[in-house]
């Protein structure tokens, strides 16, 4: 095939996928919050979560954040948003990791205070972004009620979008998530033993 | 089981987890900036992107950031990296998806313009991070030679990390790569008539 057939070829090939994608588009036609769930064992999903949390900034929008799990060790997100975004609604749970505190009864003390904070994000009708991060473990574990958490989402204002990361958490929050991505973990640069790197893994 | 024995139980799994975790990050004692290709076909991999960036300007990192194929329209990153972090350095193709050009030559054109400024970021010394947004798709269409692409990502600054995103790209990438996410479309709001929204899906 010539250059200029190829260029043809290609053409033709791209409107016809113009159609598709326009009358998809034209297809998709409710607007309202949506509720994104990220889980999956691979890395990217809190990444993903606060990538979502830019882009929201970038139109102004008003955010809120409540991290699970994480926040005994600093994190590069941690200081960028309390740093230079503190018009965020940041909030963390702040006991880190469950094999660090070794400490159910403590830990779920901490989860239900967290809890009250993630609630309230949800209830409040100025936030047009809501990420939950790490909430899937709360339920994994126990910590957290789910039909609770699920209702609080379900109830949520119209115009607010939410995002929930972590691995697992069970079919209640896949079912009732508008998008669900499961992030496959096809190779990591821990299991060859690289060092996780400030700025990229926390 | 009562409530203490759970806590007792809990305890003795947490401190197996956390040996289990400390000869992990014990073994992990290479220190490199790393390559990270985010691929797959769910929503999620261009955000996980944008989620380093925000991290790594947590640490005051310097940040690079190559857009292929987006651009045409506006989005929340680039709203938000040229007025509020107009420290990074950004570049767009800006040409739009390849539908919408139905211009096979001139997105060659274009491709190789952007590679150009993809290629001096991956030779920045100052760096500490770049991002090749939506690159995979310059291979997949044989807009760039992938070999040449390879060796820049190989020949980089050994502290600088790389993070590669979009939909196929062939094995290459996924060979050199040190980490390798896959993101699996489980389902997409998209896909049952709700609008692509504002501050979250661009």
């Amino acid at each position: 095939m010539t250059d200029s057939d190829k260029n043809e070829s290609h053409k033709k090939k791209m409107q016809k996928q113009k159609e598709k994608v326009d009358a998809h588009i034209e297809a998709s036609d409710i607007e309202r919050g949506v509720f994104i769930l990220l889980t999956g064992n691979g890395k990217g999903k809190s990444s993903s979560g606060f990538g979502m949390v830019l882009r929201a900034l970038g139109y102004d929008h008003k955010v809120g954040v409540t991290q699970f799990i994480k926040g005994a060790q600093l994190s590069g997100e941690e200081i960028f948003l309390k740093e230079k975004m503190p018009e965020v609604d940041f909030y963390q749970m702040g006991t880190g990791f469950t094999w660090n505190t070794q400490d159910r009864s403590g830990d779920i003390a901490a989860a239900e205070r967290t809890w009250v904070e993630a609630e309230r994000m949800l209830k409040d009708e100025s936030l047009n972004l809501v990420l939950l991060d790490e909430l899937t473990y709360m339920i994994a574990y126990k910590y957290l009620d789910e039909d609770m958490i699920l209702n609080a989402i379900r109830n949520r204002p119209p115009e607010q979008s939410v995002i929930v990361t972590g691995r697992g958490g069970g079919s209640g929050l896949k079912d009732l998530a508008d998008t669900v991505s499961e992030v496959k973990d096809i190779k990591h640069a821990y299991n060859a033993g690289v060092k996780a790197r400030k700025g990229v893994d926390f």
